[in-house]
């Protein structure tokens, strides 16, 4: 239904960028734990970070950058295994420390460098290692290096996660690429998700910020794993111009296709990071539809998804509609509760579950077949508006507790 | 350190109340199901119900009858094994059926009884027993009845909660009595908890009022077990007066008095609540200290307590104090995160983890010792002024997977 085109690939599918995933021993089981994205020119760049008050070192460092440079990057420098949060004034300098030195391998300004951790907050960072893990990804750097790089960023993802879409602007073939990790601690507003985006389009500073900020609204400020806001997230996005249109405003004709497909890489990020949340066997979608106001959808989207009642139910398979109610209840949003109307789907069928607020019979086994499958959506109705928002979530499984029990050991 | 002594029993410690509880077959597992609490004179009353838009049908009734009576109440009738909640018209019906039901029994008016109800949401009321169940336990009304009264409304709870405090008034001795109930989706503001409290004090209408909102904003309101806010949350409080005091305003001198008696009493059940809840193996308090104001000391020690990465941790026994900080800094409170001290603390000692909002070296065999207890208390020092507040909770553990997983069937 969309303008655009899946392609193969993530952030080096769009023209002129480089990418790189190395393993410099930050992770104790030896995996990849450095990336590095590098474009052949100078980027617009934009970012949204963490809302929450303790915010990593890279993410201070980051809004410093962009500030500087009044949005410009043209590399992005990210380790996996340390989160180089709450790790003081040393974390603070070692987080300039990657910057500089990748700056220095690639002939670059400091400040056209961004960084990003992701891992165990509250440890210094192992610098001699992220040192010769930095040197390591600048001789990679390479075209085919895009998976590399989502391998390199990965913690407790169990599958890296990459998309590319392409579509045309003005005539010319465009490309969106990105990469993401997150499984845990992941909450609106933004998840420890990091999500880098990538594109050839041109585009204007003020229109990029604009439209990553419309992306990020209706998909990752939307996508909960466990309640958590971590201290580290973060959304960057890196647009080279190469595919050679002129450069978008928030006037121009394409700038609402370039938002939409923008909108479609982070939504098919948010789903893959939700489906990978720690311990989840299922990936729910919540449709919140008739609402009074967006505010009133979202509210009640992100309310069902984040609860761990409704979360522990699917994990279940059971049918247990009265806590979706709840939940919505307790939101925040208004609305009528005797007014709203509940359904289950899944590729299995749809089923209604409450209509006025309250329960109605429905086929136990009906609704059985309909938990059974991997991919759920529950849809509220609330009849009292027109306004509708998506949430998206994972079930709640004994594994979520396991793999979060004994993290830093 | 009060001015209070412990006493044996709960809701019928008080002079004048009388209590039953019975097994009307609402839970298909035999249990009790049914708790009646009445008194031989006509009480002062006041609740405090769930903020959750979705109210369960006895909720509203109470809410109505007390406005009718203008605080006033002879009896409380409660089930277990069915909420009454998202039950339409017919669950509205069921409510005043109860309370009719028990009036005519005790020879009360229908707005003298209140009603509360606990357990499955979204299906209607099995009337026929719960009329049986009520015919039952008004014959069987005892001074003896109050622990089988608190043994009625378990749900998932493993031990029945009951406390019961005596102290000096106006030269009178006078006691406070209370049972609740509670162990999943409780989450501040009030949690299904229900908790009924009754006193032979005499105590006006609004200092009774004002009173228990102090007590519940300070214990009921900064527990939480799973983040879901109930449909059924509720704490009634009696007071019939017979102790003979003069009745108690908010000028009076033994008001101070009554309302930290209160507030203990409060106290206790949340922390047995904490204690008990779904698949706990510990209880935590989460203490602040030296926070800017009251309302930042409570957002951050409701946070910590509230985070399901804090909670995994603690069932895991890791000192993971960066998890800590970091629900603090989404907490929404102000405070300077670079001042921050996290301490860990139990029976075994206590060890500092944090300064100035970064970690410092610590011994872990000391720090695993500590959280091998069955107590736990997390101390987050912010530095930043000289409010404080406490939040009760417990671990996260498969067990609370396994109990929410299936809940309905």
């Amino acid at each position: 239904m969309g303008i655009w085109i899946r392609k193969e690939g993530g952030v080096t599918a769009p023209e002129g960028f480089l990418a790189a995933g190395v393993g410099a021993g930050i992770k104790k089981n030896g995996k990849k734990d450095i990336a590095l994205i590098y474009s052949e020119k100078t980027c617009t760049a934009a970012g949204v970070f963490t809302t929450n008050l303790v915010k990593a070192a890279p993410l201070l460092l980051d809004m410093e950058h962009l500030a500087k440079t009044g949005g410009k990057a043209q590399a992005v420098i990210v380790n996996s295994g340390n989160a180089n949060a709450c790790t003081g004034e040393q974390g603070a300098k070692d987080a300039v420390a990657m910057a500089e030195l990748t700056a220095a391998k690639l002939g670059l300004k400091r400040e056209e460098v961004l960084v990003s951790s992701t891992g165990v907050i509250g440890v210094n960072m192992p610098m001699e290692k992220v040192t010769a893990g930095i040197s390591l990804a600048a001789e990679t750097l390479a075209r085919s290096g895009g998976s590399a790089a989502a391998q390199a960023i990965m913690t407790t993802d169990t599958v890296p996660k990459e998309v590319a879409l392409t579509f045309q602007l003005e005539g010319k073939e465009v490309t969106i690429g990105a990469m993401a990790k997150g499984s845990g601690m992941i909450h609106p507003n933004m998840a420890t998700m990091l999500c880098f985006i990538t594109t050839d389009v041109a585009v204007e500073g003020e229109a990029l910020r604009q439209s990553l900020k419309t992306a990020v609204d209706a998909t990752f400020n939307m996508l909960t794993v466990d309640g958590d806001t971590s201290t580290n997230d973060s959304v960057l996005v890196l647009a080279n111009g190469v595919a050679g249109n002129s450069p978008l405003t928030q006037n121009s004709a394409g700038y609402a296709d370039f938002t939409s497909a923008l909108t479609e890489v982070c939504r098919e990020m948010a789903k893959k990071i939700a489906g990978d949340g720690e311990g989840a066997t299922k990936l729910l979608e919540v449709q919140v539809k008739n609402a009074p106001t967006l505010q009133d959808a979202r509210l009640v989207a992100k309310s069902v998804a984040s609860s761990n009642l409704v979360k522990t139910a699917l994990f279940g398979e059971d049918a247990n509609w009265g806590r979706i109610l709840c939940a919505a209840g307790y939101s925040g949003a208004n609305f009528d509760p005797a007014k709203v109307e509940i359904y289950l789907k899944s590729a299995a069928g749809e089923l209604q579950t409450a209509a006025q607020g309250a329960g109605i019979p429905f086929d136990e086994d009906q609704a059985a077949a309909i938990l059974k499958e991997k991919e759920i959506i529950f849809i509220i109705d609330l009849r009292d508006g027109e306004a509708e928002a998506c949430a998206y979530t994972c079930d709640f499984s004994y594994d979520y507790v396991k793999i979060n029990a004994d993290y830093r050991t």
